[in-house]
This record gives structure tokens, C-alpha cells and sequence, in this order.
């Protein structure tokens, strides 16, 4: 899919919108973000050898003498020269006369991007060549002295084509991404939206922001978790796929509001979207029910949105993980359309169609049906041809009806119906999750569902003892537009039950969790809390495409930094101190021997 | 070291000053800490069930129906019990009628450090038992309903003789060492100046809040990195010391005001007082001079200055390195005192006095002098001898003044003399290091004093070229107290200079660096920046013995985790995907194999 190019924008007239957000433009984007965020401006130019950004500028500005820096966006015909920072676009006039040789060379000869600073009068252009579509359209520059700050070598590509170019391209230069309007945006709503979140939480609610350590012990299950070796041999440090231990024990030692925007890391080898490091918004607290924690993400979400989208309104609608599956066919529903799954079998109840006669015969047998809006008018014959073979390929998948509906749901859209509005975020909690499943490896064995420290419902604690498989869990989900962005629960805080749940249920070793066993035991008080997965919230709120839009330096789905080419080789001798060897696969040493 | 218990303040009457600083007793504690940060109070009980904290209530709460939840603290002849929540300690009444049997039950049976939850009307205490010193002292709860939440299992040791162990045994259980009145103050303190930085950055300054990657690939020199194996054999990740080369790209990609509270990491081994991983406040920006620099962070500091200290008095005076290293003998000098180093070779310029003679006959030959105040008031002969002890241990080290004007600081405090004003903040910036040192190992090559992306003084760049050792560069370092807490530098922004100074000067790889020089290609502007050890900075502000003291969950000095066992052995099988073996040493073999 294409990536906007604010660039290309700013050629275009500026103002048309992305599609499936309406992002503010250069100048208003400012606007918006500060204003969600506090009452005064921030002052941008403070402790600068600038006077003010180059997109603050207005008719208001009139006859005052400034100083600007920033970077050479184009230049028409050696009169203009359009400058550029995060803050927008300014034009400057190239002086003409004799007497400003010196600054008509400099300006006239440095490469675009160049990096130069100006000084002099802002002034009203002349009478009809007002840029209405530019924020600082009705002046300009005139300038009296300026500098070459630093010039910009000839790129290997041009802008335009570098904008159209491959993802890897992008990644391989990301600091000349970084300067698009789109990762300018993306990056400062997110600073803008964290910062929220932490007024919120730290300011309005007591909760306290502590930072847990990443270089801890691997953790049962915990496959994938990167190592780190230590300098002594054998013993490694694991890289945490969360702080759920310590926020635990944070609970214990009586920290009972804990907040952190936490660095997470799960290594899942080459997954398209995932990111080995990853960011949380991590949350715990003592005394609270899965109510208490669902009011607070609401009012945390309402409170930290961006005031360039409509409102959030709370509280969100619940659903169970059974209704979740039998209407939606999933467990993270997208409820911005209809198109439930309704179960028919009762039309069916008397049917002389064989399959179906067959299917309700059967223990547990129905019919189910999505009802497609207007899908005669705008189903073309091709589309039930490629919805019926969608279903055939996934023929006995359990969440087939899900994805069908997913499936429909594009196709209705490809044909011109707009079934998802771009503006809406549709928040839904799932709730009543199981608390075990059966092990994909041995069905017969038990597995958490979410992790072991989960509680079980108040309803189905006898059921642990009887019938295990069948007990729900206080495990909540939070899901925005079919995207699952946070998950949490209600904490066992019971020594005795989190004992046998991790030993006999699940056959733990729970030698490797002896300190927090001990830990519960020793006064835990009731405690629950959740994980919000930033960067997938903030590329909804972006309408990104992919979380590597969201995040200044990502790596490509092979886990590499493709600028500095990480992760790298590192000197046998290097690895001495921490008595460890590489093991070459017997193929790839042939390959080194070259 | 004495670790100040607010549980033995507690019992001694709460307001005992503790050593080196004045720290506010629980309640006044959440006042100061409320204030400095927002202008009306969190909600420290919303989404949670109990309607108010322990430590909140006073007579204007009086007849309020209240719940609350906490620790047993103790129990007085079972018709008192204290219950404990972060925010203080409130006195319980243990009803005694037969109707609350059941109550009572609850309450006198539970062992102390179990959490309860109350519910009951405040009452006044009655006349004569108010305490003064309790600033919940003028009521207490006349209890109708109590639940025992979690009983705290008997603990392996006295609660008063946990508070006087070892270090050791407070990392171990620390979760139990966090419900100490010290480790909440400072945890929370540090949470809340923390919070105001981001305020003064983010909302004040337009800084722009941006995460980057702790996978990252090696740096030159980068010796004491930790590694993170990949899984592509031989490939590694390493974990950055700073985010040094990130924060640049984004000043080249135009985020022209960064900042970061990072996430840092530096394998040292076993050294005192340092941690594995550490936190520090990275800040970057664009146009800016030294001078910004130094204002940002001033004004940085004295924003987020907690209000039970003295303000911080800006600007803060800035010496020399030179200067710094003549007059106090180290370049992170202690200016909460005189006792400066002083040049008396003039007055011995006609000496007869042999030794004095040769030195000043040599090339920069001097006598340098210390003046103690009332030194012969205050010190012993027996401190004259140790100081005469000391002096001959440290013969021939260039530093050995420095030391010794800190030794008899030292020595002064000891005999009772007031030097060094427990309340006291002294800030001092040192400017103009040298840019290059002769390298340890071989004096002939140079290394970066400091970093290789440090731009030399302004005055010096000529220098570059013909004396290299004499080049200053535009490092500053921030100092508290003699603690170094902050340093940073202008950077190169040209590529061209980048090159010659790593290429040639350092010899380093420079394909290493490819990617940065690239960048300083493609229209880098001018930028500088700073990072601060927050650490060592909450360490000094709460005047606590140790940065420990202000971590969480810090590692032993030994890099380990002794409540979790941190770093662990790991099955051989979970190497494989990483592609490394343990190296085992040869003779830990034979333990192994036991």
C-alpha cells in the first residue's frame, strides 16, 4: 500500500486527507496536538539559536526581525526557496540586489535538504500570490544574512522516488523517513498520547511510575524469551516478555498504584508485524475488581485521546468469550458493522436437504448464516464464486464463520460500500475467558489460556478441583476495530491456590517461581491489572498500516535494523568473557571457510 | 550503614529527622510530594474498593462511613489494632461486644502483615489518647465489618530484625523491604520528579518523547556491551550504553527536540554501587549551543525539584577543567565547602628548605597548599598522622589533592565540625575538557575523552590538525556534590570532520559507523545534548547511601537478582535456536560433573 508522502501532499495543495484517517495538515497538526495536551503552547524555539519555527509564521508576525533553521524543501527559479521544519513550510525570498551577492550564492547554490539558517523580516506577500492551502501562505521571508548550516550531498535517489520506494528503503535511510509529515505526525501523537496517559495516571490517580528490570530470570514456558549470557558460565539472564512478576511483587510491597510504559521483548523469529522489542503500557493495582480496572482503562483512553478524532465514549460494551464466538466468530470482534452470525438451524429443523439433515442430527449440530446488507446489489457473481472457495479452504476451522465475515466485509468494500467508517474506534471488552486450554501438544494436559497467575471466575473455584477445563477466568481483553491492544485480569493472591494451579494442574516446576509463592505468602493483598499493547494502539489511532509506522527505528520482519545492519558479528574473543561459542550449523561452515 | 526503618520511626513517635536529610514523616510525606506536581490531589482510592486511604483521615472525616484496606502494623491488647496503607497508619478499634464476635475473630487472630479489609464510621479518639505525632492521631475506626484479605504466613524473621540485616537479606525479601516508609519515599519521590521533568520537556518545551531500540549492533569500543544472541549463527545484538547514535539520527530525521527517561545497560562486572542496567534522562536538540544546553537543564532541575527541599538556584556557576582539576584536584569537585587547593610556590621561591627548592627548580614545578579552618581546633594528632598516611599512599597521583581535601572533610565531620550542609545542593557545571587523552595502553595513540561524536571547542578545530592532545572540546559535565550526574557535548555535525577525527585521529573502523556518516551527509544539522544519571541524581536528592536504595529491583553488586536467582543456568536444548554453546571453563568441568 502506498505511504503518504507529506511531500507529495504539500505539491498537491496540502489539505487532502489520508485515507482511512483525516490527518490534520502541516501547522493545524500542531494546533491539535498541543492543544489536547495543555493549555499554553509549548515554546518550541526556547534554548534555540532560532526566534521561531518555520511554520508558526503568520500575518501576525508582520515586520518582526527572525531567525530560522531549517531545511532546503525546494527553491523556484533562484527567487524562492521554500524552508522546512517539523513545525511547516516558510517561503523566503532570494534577494536580488548586488549588495546581497554573498546570500543570493548561498541560497541559490546549496542543495535541497540542506540544512541553512536565515534571518530577516517577515512580510505580507505581494497583492494575489497568497498561498490560501499553505498555514503560512500570506507571507514571507526577506531575508538579510544567512548560513549554510550543512550541505546536503546528492541522495542516491530522488525524494519523490525514495517516498514511492520499497519499505526497505525506507528502513535502510529512516532518518530521511523521519522527515515526512506522516512519521512526524506518527511520532509526536504518540509522545503527545503517552504523555497523557501519564497525567492521568500519575497526576489524577496516584498511580506510581516505577521501572522494572529487563535483565531477569527465564520464566516457566518462557521459550521465547531472549538470552543474555552473563560473565558466569552457564547462567543467563532472560529479556522479559513482561514485568508481570514484579508488578506482582510491587503489589506485595504495598506500591499499590504501578504504572510503567514498559520495554517488552519476545522473540517469535520472522513474524510479519510483531517487533522483537515492543512497548506496553503496564498497569497494576491493589483492592480493585475487573470493573475497577475496565472504568480506569476507559477513563485512561477518553482521557489521553487525540483531540483531532471524535470523542471516546465509555463506558465500552462487554461481551463473553462465548458470545464472542458464536456472533463474531472470534475473540476479538470488529463491531464498527453488523453482519452477526445468526444461528438458523431451527429453519433447517425440518429440511429435506441432505447435508444439513446430516449436520442437525448430530450432538452440538446447527446452521449458522451471516446476512451480507445489500450484497446482491453489490456482490458481483465473481465474489460468491471467491467467497465459496474461501470457505472450502477453510473448511473445518472452527472461526471459519469469523473470517467469512472479515472476507465479506472486504469485498463489500472493494465493491464501494463503506461498511467500516475510517473515523470510528469501536471499543469492545471480552470477558469470561476459559482458564486453561487443552496443550496443542497433548490435549490431555493442561495449559493457562493467558498466563498461570490469572484468577478463576468467583463463580467457578470448585470448578478447579472437578472439572478444571471448564472454569472461566478473570482475564479481560480489550479490542478496538478487530485488533486485540490490551488484556489483563484479576491476580491469584492466594498462595495456595497459585501453588496448585501452577503444580497440579499444570505441572509447573515451581522452584523457578519459589519467590513469588513465597511472596503471596507473606501478605499479597487482592491485586489485578493489564497491558495495553502501545504501538498497535497508537497505528489504529494513526491509521498506519503497519506498527513499524509508530515506532522511530524498527526492524524489518526478519528482526533486522537494516540502517546499521544489527544484529552483527561479533569477534570470537568478545565472547570469551561470557563462556560462550558459536555452534556454525555443518552447511554455513563451508560457507565461512570463503 | 544504618537504614532508616520507618517502621522503628514509627514506634519512636514519627519525626525524627534521618541522617542527611530532612525527610517529611508519612502524611506530610504525600502532601509535599502531591503539591509540587499538580495543583489538586490524586484520587488515591477511585476504582478501587476501599473509599479512602489509612493515611488520610483526620477529624474532618469525622462520622464518615469509610472502607479501607491495609496491613496489620501491630496490635495492641487486642482492643487496638494499627492498619497500614502507603499513604500512613490508622488506628483501628477491635470491637468487644458479643455481637462482633466474628469481627473480633478477624482482627485478633490475623498475624501481623496480613492485609484486612475494614469497614466502619471514624470516630473521635477519646480525650487525652489523641497522638500528636500521628497525623491520623485525632481519630480512629470504630469497625462494623472486617475481612481478612490474606494472611501473612509467619515471617522467617522478626520484622525489626529484617529492618537492621544485611543488604542482602533485603533484596532477597524485597518486597517486604518496599513496604518500608524509606523505599516508598523514594520510589515515589523519584516517580513524581521524574513526572514533573517530563511536564517541563513535553508540555513547556515541545520536546518530543521517542523510544529507540535497546537491540542494537556494537559500537566501536563498545567492549563492555552485553550481547543478545539472535538466531543467525554468529549474530548478535548488543545492548546500547546509551542511545547515543539514536538520538542523533533523529536530529538528522528533523525530531528536533528528543527526549528519553532510557533504559541503559553497561557490563562492568562487579563494581560497587553501579547496576547492569541503569536509567538516564537523554535529552537532544537541534540549533542549539552549549549555553541552551546548560539553560535547559536548569531550568530542568529547578522545575522538577521536589518542594520539601530548598530551591534550586539557577544558573548554576561553571568552571573550567583546568580550573576545576588547579583548585579542587578532581573535575567533579564537592563546592559545598572551600578548603581549596592553593598555589604557595611564590612564598617559597626564596626557600632554604631542600625538597621545596627542587621541586620549584623543575620545569611547572609547584607547591600547592590546603587550608583547613580551624583545622587545629577541630583535628587530632592522630588525624594529622592519618592525613600524613594517606598523603604518602597516594604519592605520585596526580589526584592525590583532590583526595585529600575530601579526606579531611572527612576527618573535620568526624570531630564534629558541620562542613558539608545535609541540606545543601551545590550544582557546578565543568566545561572545556580536553577532546582526546593518550590512550592507557599505548600513550602514543589517542582516545575520545569522552565519545568520538564529541565536536571540539570552537576556538580549537586548527588544533585538530596540528596537536590533537591540545584540542578542547564542548563536553560539559554536570556535578552535585562532587557526584558527577550528567554530561553531554555539542556533536559533530559534519561529516567530513567526523570521518577525519574517527578515521584518522582514533583509527576506528569506521564502516562500523557507515550509517551515521551517512547521515551526517544528508543535511545534518548542527545538534547537542546532555543525559543525566537518574539514579545517582534520586540518590542524591532522597540522601539515601546507595543507589540501590532507589531502584526497585536492583541486582547485587555481583549482577545478581537475590530474590529471584537472577542470572539462571538454562537447558542446553534452548541454546540451540540461538546457536551457542557454554564454553565451560576447565576447571569447573570437574564441579559439573559432581
Amino acid at each position: 500500500m502506498s505511504f503518504p508522502s507529506w511531500l507529495s501532499q504539500l505539491y498537491r495543495g496540502l489539505s487532502r486527507p489520508i485515507r482511512r484517517t483525516t490527518q490534520p495538515i502541516w501547522g493545524s497538526l500542531y494546533r491539535s496536538l498541543v492543544q489536547s495536551s495543555q493549555r499554553r503552547n509549548p515554546e518550541f524555539s526556547s534554548f534555540a539559536v532560532r526566534t521561531n519555527t518555520c511554520g508558526e509564521l503568520r500575518s501576525s508576525h508582520l515586520g518582526q526581525e527572525v531567525t530560522l533553521c531549517g531545511w532546503i524543501q525546494y527553491r523556484r527559479q533562484n527567487t524562492f526557496l521554500v524552508l522546512r521544519d517539523f513545525h511547516g513550510l516558510v517561503q523566503v525570498v532570494i534577494p536580488q540586489d548586488e549588495s546581497a551577492a554573498s546570500v543570493r550564492k548561498i541560497l541559490c547554490e546549496a542543495p535541497v535538504e540542506s540544512v541553512v539558517q536565515v534571518s530577516g523580516t517577515v512580510i505580507s506577500r505581494p497583492a494575489g500570490q497568497e498561498n490560501p492551502k499553505m498555514p503560512t501562505g500570506e507571507i514571507e521571508i526577506k531575508v538579510k544574512t544567512a548560513e549554510l548550516l550543512n550541505a546536503c550531498k546528492k541522495l542516491p535517489f530522488e525524494i519523490k522516488d525514495f517516498m514511492k520506494k520499497t519499505e526497505a528503503l525506507r528502513l535502510q535511510y529512516r532518518y530521511l523517513d523521519l522527515r515526512s509529515f506522516q512519521m512526524q505526525y506518527n511520532l509526536r501523537l504518540r509522545s503527545q498520547m503517552v504523555m497523557k496517559m501519564r497525567e492521568y495516571l500519575c497526576n489524577l490517580h496516584g498511580f506510581v511510575d516505577i521501572e522494572t528490570p529487563t535483565l531477569f530470570k527465564r520464566t516457566p514456558g518462557g521459550a521465547k524469551e531472549f538470552l543474555v549470557p552473563s560473565r558466569e558460565p552457564g547462567k543467563f539472564y532472560s529479556l522479559p516478555q513482561s514485568p508481570q512478576q514484579f508488578k506482582q511483587l510491587l503489589m506485595v510491597g504495598g506500591l499499590d498504584r504501578y504504572f510503567q510504559v514498559a520495554r517488552c521483548y519476545r522473540d517469535e523469529g520472522s513474524r510479519p508485524d510483531r517487533q522483537p522489542e515492543f512497548t506496553q503500557i503496564d498497569i497494576e493495582m491493589s483492592f480493585v475488581d475487573q470493573t475497577g480496572i475496565q472504568s480506569l482503562i476507559e477513563g485512561l483512553l477518553q482521557y489521553s485521546w487525540p483531540n483531532d478524532k471524535d470523542p471516546v465514549v465509555v463506558p465500552f460494551p462487554t461481551v463473553t468469550f462465548t458470545e464472542a464466538l458464536a456472533t463474531y466468530g472470534t475473540d476479538k470482534p470488529d463491531t464498527r458493522f453488523g453482519m452477526k452470525i445468526i444461528d438458523i438451524s431451527d429453519v433447517f429443523r425440518n429440511t429435506e436437504i441432505g447435508f444439513l439433515q446430516d449436520v442437525l442430527s448430530k450432538p452440538h449440530g446447527t446452521v449458522k448464516a451471516i446476512c451480507i446488507p445489500e450484497g446482491a446489489k453489490y456482490l458481483k457473481r465473481k465474489d460468491i464464486e471467491s467467497i465459496r472457495k474461501f470457505a472450502a479452504d477453510h473448511f473445518n476451522q472452527c472461526s471459519l464463520l469469523g473470517k467469512l465475515r472479515l472476507e465479506c466485509a472486504d469485498l463489500l468494500e472493494t465493491r464501494g460500500m463503506v461498511l467500516r467508517d475510517p473515523t470510528l474506534f469501536s471499543f469492545l471488552w471480552v470477558v469470561d475467558f476459559p482458564l486453561f486450554l487443552p496443550k496443542e501438544e497433548n490435549p490431555r494436559e493442561l495449559e493457562s489460556a493467558h498466563h498461570p497467575f490469572t484468577a478463576p471466575h468467583p463463580s467457578d473455584i470448585h470448578l478447579l478441583y472437578t472439572e478444571p477445563k471448564k472454569a472461566r477466568s478473570q482475564h479481560y481483553d480489550l479490542v478496538l476495530n478487530g485488533n486485540e491492544i490490551g488484556g489483563g485480569s484479576i491476580r491469584i493472591h492466594n498462595a495456595e491456590l497459585q501453588r496448585y494451579i501452577l503444580a497440579t494442574l499444570l505441572k509447573e516446576d515451581v522452584k523457578m517461581l519459589s519467590h513469588l509463592l513465597q511472596a503471596l505468602d507473606y501478605g499479597a493483598p487482592p491485586h489485578g491489572g493489564i497491558a495495553l499493547g502501545l504501538d498497535r494502539l497508537i497505528c489504529l489511532v494513526t491509521g498506519s498500516p503497519s506498527i513499524r509506522d509508530v515506532i522511530a527505528f524498527p526492524k524489518s520482519f526478519r528482526g533486522h535494523d537494516l540502517m546499521s545492519n544489527a544484529p552483527d558479528s561479533i569477534p570470537s574473543e568478545e565472547l570469551k568473557p561470557y563462556h560462550i561459542r558459536v555452534s556454525w550449523p555443518t552447511d554455513s561452515k563451508a560457507e565461512r571457510a570463503h
